[in-house]
């Protein structure tokens, strides 16, 4: 059942949403839309005329385990603005700007409350991304999904002109590597993060260790995946050659990296040269987790790499600085087998 | 993850995989396509020249609980085609034409044979439509599904010319309703469905009760959704005026038409114009469901239904016997309030 209706959302399921959300969805719209949601498809007219040669790029992902953080905290209006951000990052990193989104709630029962913040996020999480919301199911399976328990999926499709897509292709021995920082753990490592501070240490989601800085371990985690396409949209229209862009999700630098680089091309991650978030440190030590076990499973701070001409970081960091988003030279490119070396 | 590496799948899961998979794989695409699944996101050329004003539909659906069938049986190779199809039709029913198809498989633990028969199905079910299989993703969620099961996610985007868009406007009263028959149940009904047959009436997917001619439960409960995008597309190039269809889902006749009728208009659908398929008629009996229940739960035997006018009913029963679809006239548009009335 598409759950949202001609007047915004689905009307069975409308009683009790927030007043907020109309006006939510409709931010979350562009132009190009046709209609209103509701129907049994989006419409979304295709007017790339401003391009060449116009690829669609095509991302589905959900949400892996930060939602049961957001479960056990009650609190269910982040999760659809990580994965927003996390489905733009992952179209962006091939040159593409994203156009519109998708998505698909399961459960077991659905709760009003639940499925309004679900909503709410989605909503603000496309109108921030300057993308349209254009449809979602409700999926309603009783006995599929353990009790309270939910999955949260998503759709994004953007366009790239094909001269322009990333393919890591332009890559050279010399490139600089540049990192912006992430908001935490974006979407990535929860499983672990959850073992170790939850069961192993016996935090709850309301501590506060010292090691954070007055912010509670729930905060922390909950915190919204960064969504990085609009400041790489500015760092090309500034005509800064960027010859690859990565997102650093799970498998880290080494998986991540790894699959834009051409085959004479080897990475070096120089550790040190950015500031590691204190929830990171936490897990580790609380965890007794390995270094190596920590850059594959977690970002470590970075949530997106972007390699250059080395004669350009600096510019990379000032639009970084208009972004408000903080950016370290954290590596290179030197010549050699196909690999990234954390150093 | 993705589930689909440059090779074809996952490495990881690619292990035991059936040897026809990576051929499914192939088949599963279009020249559009530009390099090989398995990047962040997939690409695909959007080459619309022979659209005038081409508009993107885009639609996002589940499987629902058939997936319980399907893992109460063993059996993973059928679901992913039910669910290629019912997006083809989603989108179809709008005048589209399917382009590509991404999944989304969530589950505990994914096991290799689960995993190999789901994607056996997508792609099938992709080669069939003639569409590409664009991505996918798999999320191993522990603790977030019950053990065994799974739920499986699919989002179409097709094409459409702006003025070939269906949106019901052009339904004019003395419209025929013309019915495709559907394989069974599609995807909608089964928890009524499961309840009746498995837990009233304590059957098992292998019984095979007399009045269903030998088949067992279990197939007829497997029975693949039909797609009726190759039918309904061949109807609009022979120049057959449709003025609307529509999918008939969850909700039956009255809710899957009426969403697309005028305000001036009423439907009028005649019981016993065409074969109602023999698991209804065991659900029904056995479960005690009332005549009306029935026809808002489930779809009957119809699948699909088409509006024209009437004169066109014998050319459209003439197409769709080249498809081997049986068609039927199951009524007829009135003048009058915006409503479907099963008579």
């Amino acid at each position: 059942m598409s759950h949202y209706a001609k007047a915004g959302v689905n009307l069975k399921l409308a009683r009790g949403v927030k007043a907020s959300l109309p006006f939510l969805l409709r931010q979350a719209s562009r132009p190009e839309v046709i209609g209103d949601i509701g129907a049994f498809g989006g419409l979304f007219r295709a007017q790339f005329s401003s391009y060449r040669d116009p690829v669609l790029v095509a991302s589905m992902d959900g949400v892996g385990t930060k939602l049961r953080v957001a479960v056990g905290m009650r609190r269910h209006d982040t999760v659809g603005r990580d994965l927003v951000n996390h489905c733009c990052n992952d179209i962006a990193v091939m040159g593409a700007d994203p156009l519109f989104f998708l998505d698909y709630i399961g459960t077991g029962k659905l709760e009003k409350k639940v499925f309004d913040g679900l909503l709410t996020g989605l909503a603000r999480g496309c109108a921030e991304a300057g993308i349209a919301l254009l449809g979602g199911e409700t999926a309603q399976m009783p006995g599929c999904y353990a009790k309270g328990d939910y999955d949260l999926v998503g759709t994004i499709i953007g366009v790239v002109d094909r001269k322009r897509i990333l393919d890591g292709s332009r890559v050279k021995p010399g490139d600089v590597v540049m990192g912006f920082a992430s908001t935490g753990l974006h979407t990535n490592g929860y499983s672990l993060a959850r073992q170790v501070l939850f069961q192993k240490l016996k935090l709850k989601t309301s501590d506060r260790p010292p090691e954070l800085g007055g912010a509670s371990i729930g905060e922390i985690l909950l915190r919204v995946h960064r969504n990085y396409h609009p400041l790489l949209s500015r760092i090309r229209k500034r005509g800064i050659p960027v010859h690859a862009t990565a997102h650093i999700t799970g498998g880290g630098f080494e998986e991540n990296i790894e699959r834009i680089l051409p085959s004479q091309c080897s990475v070096r991650i120089r550790r040190g040269t950015w500031r590691i978030p204190p929830i990171f440190g936490l897990i580790q030590k609380g965890g007794k987790v390995s270094e190596s076990e920590m850059y594959r499973v977690f970002n470590m701070g970075i949530g997106m790499v972007l390699l250059a001409p080395s004669r350009h970081a600096a510019a990379v960091i000032a639009e970084s600085v208009w972004a408000g988003i903080p950016a370290f030279e954290v590596g290179e490119v030197a010549r050699g087998k196909r690999s990234v070396k954390l150093i």
